[in-house]
Parts: C-alpha cells; sequence; structure tokens
C-alpha cells in the first residue's frame, strides 16, 4: 500500500483526484486529500473511494510533518511561494514531490540533494508548463530524428472562454484560472526571446502593445504577447542556435491593445494600498485619470487618446460607472481584480477553452518547412474546466509514473522522452491530443 | 568628553565632520569617522583635528558593536536599507542616532522602545527630506500664528547642475548624488498627491509625463514631477483639509519628457539581469527597441513617434553608439546608470545647484493670498557641493541638538519648531535662508 498526500485542493485538484482514484485499486494507492476548508473537501473528494479527506492547516508545521512522513509522495497544489517549505520537508524526510508550477531559484538549488536521497522531484508538469514541454519537445526529437535542422520556434498556450460562451462580452475573456495571475501578468522582470536572430527586451508595460497574431487551423487569429524570459528554454529544449525562440500566451483577438489600457494607466500596480477613500470602480478611475465629474471611463480614454471608437465597448461592457453595493480595497490590482471577478466570473454552464499552438521552422534536404501544431480542449461547466483538466491530469499521470516506473530522480522537468513519452499517450486516451495543419 | 560615531564616508560627509569638528572644542567632543575605505578616509579627515578615522567593515558585528558602544551618538550616512541593523545595536546599547534617510516602516516600528529607553532617532534631516520639512513648517505655522487658513501647500526640490555649468548637455543635469536613485526614481509603487480636492493616483511609468512647471524668482521655468506618496505627509504637517498637497521633484525644462522615453522603453528596469551578450549601450538599445541596423536612437525614436524632432538633441548628446571599451553589465537600469555616469559625471570645477521652492495657498482676511518662498544654493566644486553642503550641515546641526540641548526622545522628523527653530537659524548663518517672491 503506498500513500499519496495531495497539498490544496485548488482548481485543479478535480481531475487530479478523479484519475489517481481510478488507478489507485490496480496499483494499491490510498490518497489523502489535505485543505483548511472541511466543506471543499467534502465535495472534491465525494465519490472518490480510495481518496480520504484530511482538514489541514499548512500553517500547523507539526501536522504538516505527520502528513509528510506518512506518505511516500506529495503533490502540492499550494501557491507556488509555499512549494520550498514543502520541498524542505521532503528532503528531510525522502518524498517524492509533484508540482505544476515554474521551478524557482530555491526549487532548483535541492537538484543535488534530492538526488542524493534517489526521490524525484517533478515540477511544471501542467499544461503551461507542462503540456507545452512535452508535446515541443516530442516534435522537436522527431524532427531531429529525420535529421531536420531546426531554425524557428514558436509556442503559445491560451486558457480562454469557449467562443459560444462569451455572451457580448468584448474581451471574450473569463476567470478559469487564478486571477491574480491575469492581473499581475509580465509584471516582475523583463520579457525576452529572441526573433530573427535578434534578442527582445520588452519591459512589463510594453508587453501588452508588443503582441502578434497567430491563426489556429479553423483560422481564427489569436493575440499572442510574449511570456517571461523565453531565452532560459533554449538551452533546456536544445535549441541555442535557433534564430527565433518565443513562448507566448494567448488571447482572443482585440484582448491585448485593450488590456494595455489598464496596464499602462497603473490599474495593475500592486505595490500601494491605495487610500481608503478609493472604494469603488468610479472613485479607482477618478484618481488614476483625473477625469472631469460626469466622464464616462470609455470617452475619457477616447479624449486622452488611449483608446479608438471601435475599442471603446470594451471598456463601457464592464460598467465601471455602475452603482453598486461592492465595496473595493486594496492596491490598484486587488481592486480591478475584485471588479473584474464580477464580470469576468465563469457562469454555471460557460465552459472554457484550452488552445496551444507550436510553430516549429525546420531545414530538411536543403529546403524550409514548418510544423504546426494545435491542440484544443473545451470544458463542460464552470467545475470541470478544460483548464483544471489540462493541469491535473499530467500531473496525476506524472504521481503515477514516479510511483510505477523507475523515473530520474533529483529536480525533474517534463522535457525528457521519458517523461513525455508515456504522459502524451495517457493524455491522447483522454482526449487531449495535438494535430498537425497547414498554414 | 562625549562622542560621535559617523558610520560611512558618503558624499555629503566632508561638510558634516567639517562642522563637528569646528563645535569639537567647545562641546568637548570627538567624533570617529568609520569607513572600509582607508583612503578616503585619510582624504576625508584631512585637517580635523578633532575627528580620527577608523577602519571599520559594517559586516564584522563585533567591531561594529564596539563602536556604536564606544560612542554617545551615531550617524549613519549608509545606505537607508542597513538602518535598522544600526538603529537595533543603537536601542541595546541606549545610543542616540541620526540620519538624513526617510523614516522607513522598520525604524517608524522603534519609536515606543527609543521612547522607553529615552534616547532620540532623528531621521529625515538633510536638504529633502530635511530642509524641506523644516522651511515648510516653519512657514505653516507663522501662517497659522497670524490666522491664516492654509488652503493648499506645494513644495518642490531639485538637485541640479548650475547654468553656467551644462556645457552644452542639453538634459541640463549631472549627477550631484547617487546616480541609481536618479535611474530608479518613482518606482517602487504609486505616486500619489492631492489637487483641487481631487486625490491623484500616478503608476510609476506615468510619473515622468505627469510633470507640471513652476518659476523661480528670476523666473528660470522647471519641470517639476511628483515625489513619492505626498498623500502621507498630510496630517504630519498639519494640513489634513487643504485641498491641493504636492511635494515634488525639480529637473531643468524639458529634461521630464525626455527622461520618460527611458522609463516607457524599459531602460530602468531593475529586475532582470540581461543576457551577457548586451554589453555596449548600443547592444542595450538594440535588445530594446529592435531598430534595424545603422539606425541612431534618435531616429529610431522620432520614426516610432517617442520624442519630436526638438528633443533628437537629447539622445544624440549621450552617443549612445559611440565605439567604445566600456563594458556594460547588469540589469537595463544597471547599464543605464554605467553609460550615464560616464557622460552626466561632475567634472573637477562643475558647481551643482541645490533649489527649493514652496507654494502656500491660504486665506486671511477673507482674501487669497499666496506665499512663494525660494531657496538657491551652489556648489563650488565636484568636492564640495551644494547636494553635500545642505545634506551634511543640517544633519550636524541635528546631532549638535542632541547634545547639547534637551530634545525630544523617540523616532523624530524635524517638523516641529523644537527641531526646525535652531537649525534653520544655523544654516541661515551658512548662507542658506529662503526668500520670499511675488510671481
Amino acid at each position: 500500500m503506498r500513500k499519496i498526500a495531495v497539498l490544496g485542493i485548488g482548481r485543479s485538484s478535480w481531475y487530479l483526484l478523479d484519475y489517481l482514484n481510478k488507478r489507485a485499486a490496480e496499483n494499491n494507492w490510498t490518497v489523502m486529500a489535505c485543505d483548511l476548508n472541511a466543506e471543499l473537501l467534502a465535495e472534491k473528494t465525494k465519490g472518490l473511494v480510495h481518496v480520504t479527506p484530511l482538514e489541514l492547516d499548512i500553517q500547523n508545521a507539526e501536522h504538516l510533518r505527520g502528513v509528510i512522513q506518512d506518505a511516500d509522495l506529495v503533490v502540492s497544489l499550494l501557491p507556488p511561494s509555499m512549494h520550498p517549505q514543502i520541498a524542505a520537508h521532503c528532503l528531510d524526510m525522502g518524498k517524492h514531490l509533484a508540482t505544476a508550477s515554474y521551478v524557482s531559484e530555491a526549487m532548483a538549488k535541492l537538484d543535488l540533494e534530492a538526488q542524493k536521497r534517489g526521490i524525484t522531484f517533478l515540477n511544471e508538469m501542467g499544461l503551461d508548463p507542462g503540456i507545452d514541454h512535452m508535446s515541443a519537445m516530442k516534435a522537436i526529437h522527431d524532427l531531429k530524428a529525420h535529421g531536420a535542422e531546426i531554425v524557428s520556434f514558436e509556442s503559445y498556450c491560451g486558457g480562454l472562454i469557449h467562443p459560444e460562451d462569451s455572451n457580448g462580452n468584448p474581451w471574450q475573456y473569463k476567470f478559469s484560472w487564478n486571477p491574480q495571475n491575469v492581473i499581475l501578468a509580465a509584471q516582475g522582470g523583463m520579457t525576452m526571446f529572441k526573433r530573427n536572430g535578434e534578442l527582445h527586451c520588452v519591459p512589463w508595460n510594453r508587453v501588452f502593445e508588443s503582441f502578434t497574431t497567430v491563426s489556429n487551423p479553423s483560422n481564427e487569429v489569436f493575440d499572442a504577447y510574449p511570456n517571461r524570459d523565453s531565452l532560459s528554454y533554449m538551452k533546456p529544449y536544445g535549441l541555442e542556435s535557433v534564430r527565433t525562440f518565443i513562448r507566448g500566451t494567448l488571447r482572443r483577438k482585440g484582448f491585448c491593445s485593450a488590456w494595455q489600457v489598464f496596464v499602462l494607466l497603473g490599474f495593475t500596480d500592486n505595490n500601494t494600498v491605495l487610500p481608503k477613500e478609493i472604494n469603488t470602480p468610479g472613485k479607482l478611475i477618478d484618481c488614476i485619470t483625473g477625469r472631469k465629474f460626469g466622464l464616462a471611463f470609455s470617452e475619457w480614454l477616447i479624449e486622452n487618446g488611449f483608446i479608438n471608437v471601435e475599442q471603446k465597448f470594451y471598456f463601457d461592457y464592464l460598467e465601471f460607472d455602475l452603482p453598486l453595493n461592492l465595496q473595493l480595497a486594496g492596491t490598484a490590482a486587488q481592486m480591478l481584480q475584485q471588479w473584474l471577478s464580477v464580470k469576468w466570473e465563469l457562469q454555471e454552464k460557460d465552459r472554457d477553452q484550452v488552445v496551444m499552438l507550436h510553430k516549429i521552422g525546420y531545414q530538411l534536404h536543403g529546403q524550409s518547412h514548418e510544423l504546426n501544431s494545435y491542440m484544443e480542449l473545451s470544458g463542460l461547466d464552470t467545475h470541470h474546466t478544460a483548464m483544471a483538466k489540462t493541469v491535473g491530469l499530467p500531473l496525476a499521470m506524472g504521481v503515477e509514473l514516479i510511483l510505477t516506473q523507475k523515473m530520474p530522480v533529483g529536480v525533474q522537468v517534463p522535457t525528457s522522452e521519458i517523461w513525455y513519452s508515456p504522459v502524451l499517450n495517457l493524455l491522447e486516451k483522454e482526449g487531449i491530443g495535438f494535430k498537425e495543419f497547414t498554414l
């Protein structure tokens, strides 16, 4: 009997728990689902006979250590900032760890020690990062095996709303994931990528005006803005000498230019708690724009050259000037999030949609080619989102590999065949697969 | 015999040490000047008979504690981030402390404990913060004593270069103080102020386009950009109900619009260390602008609408495209600083210039008035700057007050008469005084 402890019951937990539950009997597993919220635990573990809910306050170090001691493998769905602390316990007690988060500097430093203890710290095993790495590496390795020389690499992913469920929302966007990540997107450092042999460094305040557009096989056009430091992936991908290397994020057409207005004007500042008297969307706009009384936000934006008339309905839709009971507080970013969480909330029957697209340029037998590869998945409703499925399933499959196969130890990212080959096969069976297409 | 320990021999140390030296015999003081740099110590203490140089590595906690234990009062000219650590030692050993830096949250928390120990932690006792507080508070208290009701308050200060020593530099700016503070100006949070009854919140990327202009008694026009959170000073200044409250920083006319180009394009990003191959001003500009080979920076700025033709010479003057031996490295902000430190270095005979201007609107006997008050001081050369004098002298005078008078204990800022009245009188004798003028 082997024990899996899942820490934190986030949005992606249902698919993860369901998958582990299905494989539990065959593999002789038991799963502990741990969270502070008893109600959420009951809901998320309902009907999963091999999953036991456990109320756990992560701040209670003694209890936490007890749970980890009792497990063979720990899955952390906690906020990324908590992973180093969890990893330290796992290292101490010799337990495997799996997360869907980016490898932080703190995590990277644990590689050697984890190797020495013979345990696996698997990270970036979700959608993006996760499925992007795996599908890209498979394509890259396949092309190289056929003798191709890769000259350019672009990879895009977006967590969106199904076009039929936009319901007149011009942004064509709702929150299917942590809203804070959307509000603070691009902050924290330069966004960097390489295009046609040239390095590009884009400060956060220009990322949303540095977008390009890409098309899917159905000729739907997306905005694509560059995502974090693409350059750091050139070496792990084995593509140090390509002339173009870009990882990007997709939004529906028109989103980026409109969102840039919020960035430029300071609505995404998360450093300064604003004075208490700024407590409605209207007052937030007053203090940021200095607009004259009675002027609608969209009118002010047009008058001051921030948008053109065609973009007016993006801002009118958000109804910033509506009288309402909702009291806002905190930083500008927190207030914007509080307001957009109302306007961009997934409704009960709304289906989200995950899209991923790779464009790989290569030379073969003296000729230039481009491989276009596309994945699209729609959710069922607000409880069964494509986002939760594409984050939760790869992570569950990674757990299965660690507990049933001989997998590499140390800090791992699923860029090597030993990870991506079985996981991509398993994902295909769950309806998550890529198809190649020609533009 | 009382001992004063001066930690860190920065740019403002000469005037501070000279003043303390002059008052030492009369007051029976000895002064220890402590720094890691023996050469600098020898230079800065030359001819000061009551000042003893002492080589001290601040990282050597035992030595540092010994120095503080041996002193009655500690002056910290160290970087502001080190003040809490120094303050903790002072609290522990019951020693007074004086700095020219803003009261940080960490410092503010020590107020009660310092009061209990009967020691004074004097802060913001330099130029800005310092002379600005003292001169403003004197004017405010004088007006109120005459029965005036203050309705608006604006206070501006700039550390500039003497107009005759600009030598064709269109920015009319050179570094008379820590260049990093200039490069990173406005970063770290919203800039906030109140104008005509309305709160204004300006994100850092818009501060340099939110400037206004102000004139001095000679009708010289300055750019004035808002400085940090002005609102937090309304209560300490006793001006909670005024309709306008702005603290700002002055630059010569034209500076702000040109500097905004660096801010907007990402040249002041200090979060991301750029790839090693970006190691010249030209390559820094390449990766930020993506310009085509051979296009001068100023031409690219014009083509892309960032500047107009009249602003071209600001950027041509900086000669970013010059072949040179200087190798740049680090973040974009660090590289910009490395380059501007060459172009904006004070030359041996250059005179800097400090200017300060208050505009206070008030009602008296049913009529509206405005008090304009101005201070200007020029340096002698690169070693005897107006900046060093206006920072070093108030701090030295604060030290003198603590050691010779009964002054308030706890964490202090010189906004009360017991501080500003004697210090402004002493400054007047040193040629640092304000004159009122009419626009």
